[in-house]
């Protein structure tokens, strides 16, 4: 009984998001959802993409709880954004994508980021309306996130490793994360990068445009 | 509708966890539902907790989405334990709780920990049979969390700040952070610790003794 509504909630939930899709493409929008555990950095990583976008017109869909933090950080980079508050939902669905849609100029714009609620787990399992989804984990989170995680990394397109710059005072064994990751997803596309310092951003840069057909 | 659902749903879980709760105070148990997001450092301070819990018997339920790591960590420093994975479920609910009680010896324990699965939302709204929940939150996860995650700091008894031995190295405002936890929750209590140095441990340990009523 409990299993026959999960599944009538995730049908429902594919069919929004078909329809999310199609407008998207219609407006010649390539749709990223972005996801982590919290405060792994996918803001930071929107940031510093957007401050060296080249070219790419990008705009921007928060999700949290409660409270408007991200959407402010985006929005002083002068790019369009949307905030969603949750509520107590610990993942997007494609409702709440459908019912923010309005408040993008998807017509101007060549990438949108949907920025997910801070949670290794949900997130995975909606699909939203995105062209692909892609994972941000810190490395201070330690090596045996992919096991412990696993949908996510099957379900990522990319993997950005952030905060490399920490690499020295932390115990993470990087080598073990993409090992697991591959062993997971062999298709999965690994980046490091230190949103701090900016390292790694312009290869992460570079795949995106590719990927938006922008390269 | 949906809502009925999930009302409903929240309400089985409490019955069984009132259960759980008679189980564990019949057997003078004192039980900590143990949250945080993922990596923040848990399990580490369960390591360290048992490393130098000075007389008090501990056992320690894990819950994990997938994997055993975890218990296989705890396992190692000779103290009973159980590991439960939810398959794909974001949190422990009371039922998985209630099936592992028999796995522990509870007439010969002071404290069981409940290590909750990594996430900063859901875990905080399905009681498991505990006496208390408490939280871990890593330093290196940013100051903006207790505002985007509430629940969870109003839920928790304690706030254990850990990973403080990076704080050289990262911007987290940790002033911020008591600020924004007390605002949501006067009565929190805050630790700063480091699980790798063990700095702020013995403060942990005391008051640990104290709530379970061995101090």
């Amino acid at each position: 009984m409990k299993v026959k509504v999960v599944s009538r909630i995730l049908e429902a939930n594919d069919r929004i998001a078909l329809e999310n899709r199609k407008i998207f493409d219609r407006a010649g929008v390539f749709v990223i959802n972005l996801m982590s555990g919290p405060g792994a950095g996918k803001t930071s990583l929107l940031e510093r993409t957007i401050a060296q976008k080249a070219g790419l017109r990008v705009g921007v869909i928060e999700g949290d709880i409660a409270g408007s933090d991200d959407a402010e950080r985006v929005d002083r980079l002068g790019v369009p954004v949307v905030q969603i508050n949750t509520g107590g939902a610990c993942h997007l669905d494609s409702n709440m994508i459908s019912e923010v849609l309005d408040d993008l100029p998807l017509d101007d714009l060549d990438i949108v980021f949907i920025e997910n609620v801070g949670n290794l787990v949900c997130p995975a399992e909606f699909k939203v309306g995105e062209d692909m989804k892609a994972m941000v984990l810190s490395i201070t989170e330690g090596h045996d996130k992919p096991l412990k995680y696993p949908l996510m990394f099957q379900e990522s397109a990319a993997l950005v490793l952030n905060k490399t710059d920490l690499a020295p005072y932390v115990d993470a064994n990087v080598d073990k994360i993409r090992k697991d990751a591959i062993s997971l997803n062999p298709q999965i596309r690994i980046f490091e990068v230190s949103c701090k310092t900016g390292e790694g951003i312009p290869e992460w840069i570079a795949w995106l445009k590719e990927k938006a057909g922008k390269g």
